[in-house]
């Protein structure tokens, strides 16, 4: 895969060509170091890095002004009176100096920064003007930065430690990557307890130039990875992270720790979707989208360290137990399924050998209970059937401490077997200090061990559940939407936008958003507007009895809440009656001034389906579709899902299975189903839409009527974004991002910056 | 509370009159034990036995005929040649022994006595025979009797080791129960390294007699207990446990990890409500309606225990979280949350004091971050405050291994604040060798220690959460719900039903089951038998048009799946094109003689809400009330509740609040409410007739129309339990528990006894 057609190789912007290249190896494989910020100083940061920097097998040269010599090391004033071009700076020096470091660093060609240094964009006006001083350096010298405000990194097998953290990690197969480096020094001192191993061990920092997407490329390329583990407080560049990590997940498990799920996430909404769509919602679509395991604990994320860094991952969901007792492995069992993995079913071939082997009360089934006074050999006999069957994709051996039981001698048989077999196997020994010595000898020998039988489990089924995602391929979204048919419209369309905008509306009325839709090939109900009493009379006659009377109104998008919905109104009399009852609801609700006319619909014989497919735009994510049960109860039952456009037929398919009454809409208990293809279609071109359509900042379709003749949009409001975003298509920006074979990366989108986040474009991108 | 006006004083019954007595005395607190099957030979299960009792303080008798002594022990032949009488006998001899050692037992006046042998109903034909023997034994003695095949029991205040572990429990407030042996033996090494103390460990066996609903009473009953934790693998006699948690939880904490969750559980139902009642899902209700906390994992129900057991528990749910780094404490926070827990707010107060202590950039918010150089002394500044704050219920101190951090020191810290408030005060020192020597400093002096700081925050959410319930009294749900006036249809319901299972048929008509729900006072809609077409015409005319016609039948309980209804018939012709269509579609379905007429009723203006409200029996918990959103889509969306009977008027409330359709009847979005006074009769109603007639097995009223005006049943099916159960009110049974003031026991249910489930009553329960 071609990352860059530019490459950066020690800070020089070169002409490399289509060819493979990391952009980040002068971060995670430097030929040479500068410590800018060394100190003598017990106790201080610059002592701590240089003592952890010494034990680098490439050049290494430290630099203070304030010292010749530190311990014997000889130390330079500056980076420009360095012997030779260094390509990794590790600066830990005042903020206020730092970015002038840069530019020194730039000039003297380094060409990438680790700024541990804090008192940047965390601590107030002065810190973050200090911020974007040295992005700006970096910038202009195409130093790549890590940090500030990190707690470095460490690449175990290349023993590089740049970071000041009081050890150093085992070498191991765990990309870390963390957003808070205290949580590093915890998970470095329990991984090094649990004989866990890291290929790289990442304090990510404030992410001021390089981020989640860069990272997660990397490691997805770095084939001493098998397994990237992610402490997420925010998501940075949101569509540019789930490009990274929709390719990455697709090579090796990518896993989030993500905080901040239960925060306050309350707006005010113009829509039901905006109402629905919390941003948690959003992250979880975005996670699962992109094949990334969400994890909730910080005990999930470490039983996943443990799990995928010792042992081969499992080929597959089907788990073979191995226990003396059946309480436990029953719990085991049931974390296993609620996790989506399963229990391997015996073969009779194993069960005979099995009966050869166990007392006549084995369990006969799996979990192979093989009872309390089990001893090693008899975990050996068990254990070697169920790992050589066919049908086991992975052993988890289960001891409790009885009278008869031998833990030593037990785990010894476990580490024996697992070198013996290409399956995962894992361990649970219950209990403290009687199981102590036989956890040791698992630790030892890479037998991941668990406290709980269950968390054991679970661990299992959520890799095996990631390994399942490895290697899919997603089609192409806007593949055969027919909205190409559409494009004269869609000027239209742009043109009605943009003047309700420059008019100062937010809202549209029904009969304005109705055109949108119908531009975009989504069909909708014809509806006409009347003005006055007696052209209601008319359009009425026109359409044929019963009609359905509708406010007509640029403020108020539901309707019914202010009285504002007549429907099954069978005569000319009844019209006047019906427009007379919603001008003075109206004017009760929101003064003379606000009425303005009604619309009106044939009725519809509400046979089928009511759902809404409506959008909404997330901060982080940009436009988020979502679809589901309508009608009036559409915030009570909340049975919707989430899905980020574009989004092709399997996308759009795949958003309907999410839903409850997806699994209704191919026909139940007697009811026809309705026509899924127009549906399909319907939310590819709805999705187009928005995505093409900045301007609209949220959309509800509902009720959207679908049966089995087709479907039809009801009634339906847009909310507009008056303040147009930079980069949209509309505003005919450049600044789409360079293709790589992403679906979402080609995507005609480019939200907002939010509040706090990175915002520029690294000038390495600009292909 | 009374429990028992027949007591049992070492084993000899005793009229005590209406006095305090603990009936489980014997077991827990016996003033001398027999160990019958004590032995010399190392490694035995006698041998361990003997040598664990040895330190209780009581007189101990060890009886073998094979041996004179034991290390000095004088061994007795047999129990009729003990020099006195026992109040617990210690059995560990071959289960074919038992059912005599019992007998002998009951002669020489033994009270209870606890079976460690294995080998009964676990192990074949043979097996469940001694088990019955030896129950009749005990019951013929009034021998109260734990096991068998058990580990035994621990009351470690009393130095009383009755099992055959490796070890002694730490006295302390934890009563834990457990079904499995093995589980009891990893549990008691693991608490032995993490200072958890117990005030009893029992290993429940197999429950022939002493069940969980006892052991649960004896628990509440015992000062020293403040939290009881189970692992349970079934439930026994589920009405009895509900029963007995329901009290038991109004006073303490009552945790249960159950096992199967993920079991299959498909059943062939007759009606939707027995397709969406799960097993497990009863379960789920049973639990939350009886208080009790059901943990998921074997993590939760061990952070429990270190939480409850050796802290105060909280007064509420404001946990103050004082933390050297922000990262883990959003983790605690998301858990805390989550977990129904909630951040304590900082008074202005507090956080002046704090910024008098703290440096400038502390959060100034509660999690209170003292910044990464945090020393023990700044701990012990910023935990004063918030450990003072009236806000607080509880503080969490979460500690990361950085530079500057003193984990040692800190612990002390921690120490000493928690002996000077009494608020809990819990801790999380993370990481791995660098915080070892805090953490142990934490654990000797009682601080719960968590090595992850949102299952700590997790655990607290989860203990306050217990705290809500306690002290919450039930109302009577027999009150005020009309019923009585219904008593002389009561007879004909009776009649009915009896007739239907004589003719041996499973399924009512619809308007067989209309006429039953009228009887309870639930409003139906006038339905009409028709069974010529004629008649047809005839009875929609009586009706007046327009009619929904719908299939008459036995068998079919789903009528629209076999095209047996149709709607807005509106003349006589159309009447009879319905009565051939229905006609042909059944013949087609089921054959020509399947057809037994059609019914007929007005239709109705289909405005309001369709809900659902069904029954189904559960083996364990007998019958079980749904409601939720109907209609023909209520397998899609699941929207429903379960309520166990009897439902008094708030008990209906809440079932409808558990439910999504629950929130829209008072009214939502401009549309009305319903009438919720009216369809919580209805709920008390049917609640009540599905205790009264044991021969209804399942129900579905769906839809059941709810408006403003009121509310009637459309449509109903009801299929019945062909062979009576035993024990049931239509019957006449006796058997009806013992009246203690709980709203279950005095329900008049009775379900047949489940498989392998302890099938006896204790004739001490008969009052």
């Amino acid at each position: 895969m071609v990352h860059r057609a530019f490459g950066m190789v020690s800070g020089k912007p070169q002409e490399l060509g289509e060819v493979w290249s990391k952009p980040l190896s002068g971060l995670f494989a430097p030929r040479s170091i500068a410590l800018i910020g060394a100190s003598g100083t017990p106790g201080s940061v610059g002592e701590a890095l240089l003592r952890n920097l010494e034990a680098y097998g490439g050049a290494l040269f430290a630099v203070n002004p304030h010292h010749r010599s530190i311990g014997g090391t000889k130390v330079f004033p500056n980076i420009s009176s360095l012997p030779k071009a260094v390509d990794l700076a590790v600066i830990a020096t005042p903020a206020p100096t730092v970015p002038e470091v840069l530019r020194e660093c730039g000039r003297a060609g380094v060409g990438a920064a680790v700024v541990i240094s804090a008192g940047f964009g965390e601590s107030g006006p002065r810190g973050a003007e200090l911020a974007s001083e040295c992005l700006s350096a970096a910038r202009a010298a195409g130093i790549r930065l890590l940090g500030p405000n990190c707690l470095g990194l460490m690449v175990p097998r290349l023993q590089l430690n740049a970071t000041f953290a009081g050890g150093m990690a085992a070498p191991g197969g765990v990309a870390f990557l963390s957003q808070s480096g205290a949580l590093c020094t915890a998970v470095l001192d329990w991984s090094l307890r649990e004989n866990v191993g890291f290929s790289a061990f990442v304090s990510v920092g404030a992410m001021l130039d390089v981020g989640w997407d860069e990272l997660l490329s990397h490691f997805d390329d770095d084939p001493e990875t098998t397994v990237i583990l992610c402490y997420m407080e925010s998501v940075g560049a949101a569509r540019r992270f789930l490009t990274a990590a929709r390719r990455a997940s697709q090579r090796k498990p990518v896993a989030v720790l993500k905080v901040g799920r239960t925060g306050p996430a309350s707006k005010a909404a113009a829509s039901h979707t905006g109402a629905l769509t919390g941003t948690d919602a959003v992250l979880d679509e975005a996670f699962r989208s992109a094949g990334v395991l969400r994890v909730d604990t910080l005990s999930e994320l470490f039983n996943l360290a443990e799990l995928a860094s010792k042992q081969p991952h499992p080929r597959g969901p089907r788990l073979a137990i191995v226990t003396n007792a059946g309480g436990p492995a029953a719990l085991a069992t049931d974390a296993l399924v609620a996790g989506g993995g399963r229990l391997a079913e015996l073969c009779v071939h194993a069960v005979e050998l099995l009966d050869k082997r166990l007392p006549t009360q084995w369990s006969h089934a799996n979990p192979i209970d093989i009872l309390g006074d089990a001893s090693a050999e008899r975990y050996a006999a068990a254990m070697e059937v169920v790992a050589d069957s066919p049908e086991t994709d992975a052993v988890l051996v289960i001891l409790t401490p009885q009278s008869m039981t031998q833990a030593d001698q037990t785990a010894e048989v476990v580490c024996r077997l697992s070198k013996t077999t290409p399956k995962p196997v894992f361990a649970s020994w219950m209990g403290g200090e009687m199981v102590a010595a036989g956890r040791g000898i698992l630790n030892a020998a890479g037998i991941p061990t668990f406290d709980y039988p269950d968390a054991a489990a679970a661990a299992f089924a959520q890799l095996s559940r990631c390994r399942e995602r490895l290697g899919v391929c997603p089609g192409d979204p806007m593949d055969g939407d027919g909205v190409s048919l559409f494009s004269t419209e869609k000027t239209a369309v742009e043109q009605l936008l943009s003047e309700a905008c420059r008019s100062g509306r937010r809202l549209l009325t029904n009969v304005e958003s109705a055109q949108i839709l119908s531009a975009y090939g989504i069909p909708v109900l014809e509806t006409r507007v009347a003005q006055t009493e007696d052209e209601a009379v008319s359009q009425s006659e026109a359409l044929g009895f019963p009609v359905a009377v509708k406010l007509l109104s640029e403020t108020h998008t539901h309707k019914s809440d202010v009285g504002g919905v007549r429907l099954d109104v069978a005569s000319p009399e009844e019209v006047r009656g019906a427009w007379r009852n919603i001008r003075d609801s109206l004017t009760l609700a929101a003064g003379p001034d606000g009425f303005k006319g009604v619309t009106l619909q044939p009725m519809v014989k509400r046979e089928g389906y009511e759902l809404i497919l409506g959008c909404s735009r997330d901060p982080q994510f940009g436009p988020v579709v979502l679809f589901g049960t309508g009608g009036a109860l559409v915030e009570v039952y909340r049975d919707t899902a989430l899905g980020i456009p574009p989004l092709d037929r399997a996308g759009a398919k795949r958003l309907m299975e999410r839903t409850k009454i997806g699994a209704a809409l191919g026909g139940v208990r007697g009811r026809p189903g309705v026509d899924l293809s127009a549906l399909e279609t319907a939310i590819m071109r709805f999705s187009r839409m928005v995505l093409e359509q900045p301007l609209i900042e949220e959309v509800d379709i509902n009720p959207l009527l679908a049966s089995a003749s087709g479907l039809v949009a009801i009634d339906s409001r847009m909310a507009l974004h008056l303040e147009q975003p930079p980069g949209s298509l509309a505003s005919g920006a450049a600044g789409t991002p360079h293709r790589n074979g992403s679906t979402i990366d080609e995507a005609p989108f480019q939200q907002p910056p939010a509040c706090g986040e990175r915002v520029f474009e690294h000038p390495g991108r600009a292909v």
